[in-house]
């Protein structure tokens, strides 16, 4: 496939099958794990302090020699210094979100970094182009953690987006097997990101709780909540509860803010309280029940992309 | 593709494009489009009184000789009447939602009638194919109109419906271009059913009005409301604006069912009320801008699903 995908050309990976970096899941571990397996492993840096995120870029350079990316949320507080680390440790990749792609792309493109944005909309794809990013990953709602105010799916975002773009592309939201895989490459996607599936591997770094939760989700155990502050799809345990409680009871959005209070998702996702804890994941953890290696995952995912296009031809 | 598709060989068709039976949108004229096209065209009863639907039926009859269908909402209140319409006019092929397959499959398929279900979840497709229909549409989030409560959308679905199943599959909910039929075949489906599209047609019959308005739809124009009394996918307008005002304000349940009152659908849908009226279109009316004939709808999607599908081989 490297042959004519624009993905694996732009990134020099051997698969199009881009690891998410999700907060307290995406360490160096992951990252390496997927970069070694002929995937894009991503350093998620959201929930990192900059030493932190120093220390993981350390270790995974030191694991692999094969390219991999960093996910920056452009809200993060410290931003300059994860900047700064980006491009000290010539990180190849950079993945950014949650904010505006013209405030850091020149800034990296001029150290030789690749620049991708985040978008779930073709208007924000479209301003992504304008800014001059590399590429764009467009996220559907179906997605786990924090999410598009639209709220349009995969199946209707892709399209949309594909028509508005000439750079290349990247699908996201929903996709966890080679099917979903084949299906956002047949909605004019030049790769995909996947995150819940990784979510639950043997290398990730969430806490063992919060990976068997997410392998016993069933369908409508994930919901976008508290889509007044900001969208975030969360499985459902006590403290979703409480959540839900406060939406349905109409409680004021300062009284909201208090209960979501701070480190929820450090607890939930990465300590493992599964009751107190705020716990991201995507829609698509109903449709897996298997802990497994990330490399392992890659590989399955991919031989089963392989096979459902041969089944796809011969319809 | 008739000769190894099971959805085409089943109801004998040329194409597995289904036209979905809407409220106030597909009457005759739509579902003889679309089958003498090689969809299938189907009549959405549930807006019919009795005698309407068997109007309908007597013109659609006399108009193709193609197979058809009709969608019956099992809640209807005359449901006996329109299942002896259905019965006396020989319709090939009846497709039932919102209850339970138990009730009708049997007495429909003695009679030499197909039973196909419209389900939101694997767990209720499983329950059908056990109650003995012959097909599932499993339809997802985006979908326009009445919705699942957990919203689990398109590429999330249709894997999860299709390892359950061995009865045939159709895909529904963000279909509406043929990049979106070919996603939902890579997904498991063996065929689609569209909605949204069909509306924006010139046979279809909701009011001018209201096909413009589905025609300017942007991404984010639509969204699930009414979660908590029927969940259903409504395009943003005054009335849309009360129903979220009031869901915003907790107003109970009795209030806002009598905001929603009677006759809201048909005020907008079929007599052009775009302020008053309840406006229910899918998620993918963000993604087409033309009215158009249903047979060239029909035309276009098959034509760009094979286009689409050349591509995909050569990735």
């Amino acid at each position: 496939m490297q042959g004519n995908n624009r993905i694996t050309q732009l990134f020099g990976i051997e698969k199009p099958i881009i690891q998410a970096g999700m907060i307290w899941c995406s360490g160096w571990k992951l990252a390496a794990a997927v970069s070694k397996a002929g995937g894009l492993g991503v350093i998620g840096a959201g929930s990192m302090y900059p030493d932190v995120l120093k220390e993981h870029l350390t270790k995974l350079k030191a694991s692999t020699s094969k390219p991999f990316a960093v996910n920056l949320p452009l809200l993060y507080p410290d931003i300059e210094k994860h900047v700064q680390s980006c491009i000290d440790f010539q990180v190849p990749i950079v993945i950014t979100s949650a904010g505006s792609p013209k405030t850091w792309t020149k800034t990296l493109q001029e150290q030789g970094i690749i620049v991708v944005h985040v978008v779930s909309s073709s208007v924000f794809a479209l301003k992504s182009q304008e800014a001059g990013v590399d590429a764009v990953i467009a996220e559907g709602f179906e997605a786990g953690g924090h999410n598009g105010r639209e709220e349009t799916t995969t199946i209707c975002l892709i399209p949309k987006v594909r028509d508005v773009l000439h750079i290349p592309l990247i699908a996201a939201g929903g996709i966890g097997c080679g099917r979903s895989m084949l299906a956002a490459m047949a909605l004019g996607a030049d790769a995909v990101q996947i995150g819940s599936r990784f979510v639950a591997s043997i290398e990730s770094s969430a806490s063992q709780a919060f990976k068997e939760k997410v392998l016993e989700a069933k369908e409508g155990d994930t919901k976008l909540m508290m889509k007044d502050i900001t969208p975030v799809r969360l499985l459902k345990n006590e403290f979703y509860q409480k959540v839900e409680s406060a939406e349905n009871n109409c409680l004021t959005k300062e009284a909201r803010l208090e209960l979501l209070g701070r480190g929820r998702a450090k607890l939930g996702m990465f300590e493992g309280d599964m009751i107190e804890g705020e716990l991201e994941i995507g829609q698509v953890s109903a449709n897996f029940q298997e802990l497994k290696p990330a490399a392992e995952i890659v590989e399955e995912i991919w031989n089963q992309f392989l096979e459902e296009k041969e089944r796809l031809i011969r319809l």
